[in-house]
């Protein structure tokens, strides 16, 4: 990850792109990003999406990377440690949804 | 990330939520977290957003972990190394975008 | 429409909101709540769909409801009529999809 | 707004896309075309976004158009009459957002 992030601080000083790079408009683009990716998967059913990621991975891989880079680059111009800050969710998460009850349940969804 | 990655699937497994998360429901989920951190700088402007990530700097770190873990775990189930993946796209981006002609430049963001 | 837009500039500007609703921080609420409308259906299958919008279809109606109310302020804000626009654009797309190639077919939505 | 249902339904069922057409299906849609609309402005300042508009209007108008498309189908399959819900969404803000705490109030939105 330390790797990933010097190339990403590169690639963007390079081309002086800080300047755009605030919080709201990174988030921005996560969002766009992950709209893209979730493009690749619109109108299919379980078995059209699985013969598109058959055809189309890389493309797929792509945009799930274009999410990852915006989202790591705004967590490091944030000061917040990626793979820390998924831990101590994951944690979080635990807490909230105990085996014990949210084991094999999907509503347990509706209080996100 | 092997370790986070481990904890995830471990995390996922307890609960018996695998059957929930093929790929389209994943970056449906994704696309709903990047959203709720784009909520947080929602109307602000630019000191807003520094002050909010000042008094609500763990909540945002929060929603960016969800955002990661989904994506993360997306990666995974679809055999794709996730650091690899944004080594590989930061390249493609580097000769979509060259320092010469990108420098400074927000226009180019056009032809995205 | 005509009536709803005046009550929709009348909310706005009794709050004096006008200042915070330029074009992309209108088109960032259209995507956050139009994420939160998706949040209804989020890991669910078509009967459990069914089942949520029964049992919560106020709610639903209220997500649909704050994304048109965003769309249509965006719309009027720009000088453009919603109604005219969406006619103009289901022109373009019924030459973009002929009756004769997209009748039941999935995969056109790939050209998107 | 009854005149465009039905161009909407004509549309959709001379195409018999109607199978394809479940609620998931069309908020993920929504979601999509809210973020094409919302990647217009993406990166943009306010003199941007201004400029954007004068030079790419019709685009800018089509992605709305997209939006508000898929979003009148929604309320339509459900039996929504979206005007109707749009009045009733507005006085519930008005009373969430009373006239003399909301006036003028950024602050106020991180309770939405």
């Amino acid at each position: 990850m330390d790797d990933i992030l010097q190339k990403i601080r590169q690639f963007r000083d390079e081309r002086d792109w800080m300047k755009f790079h605030d919080p709201k408009n990174l988030a921005i683009s996560i969002t766009i990003e992950a709209a893209e990716l979730l493009e690749h998967f619109q109108w299919k059913d379980d078995a059209e999406v699985g013969k598109h990621i058959q055809e189309h991975g890389e493309e797929v891989a792509d945009e799930i990377a274009d999410v990852a880079i915006y989202l790591a680059e705004l967590a490091d111009n944030l000061g917040i440690d990626l793979i820390e800050a998924m831990g101590s969710k994951l944690k979080k998460n635990a807490e909230k949804y105990p085996v014990a009850k949210a084991r094999g349940v999907a509503t347990k969804y509706d209080q996100l």
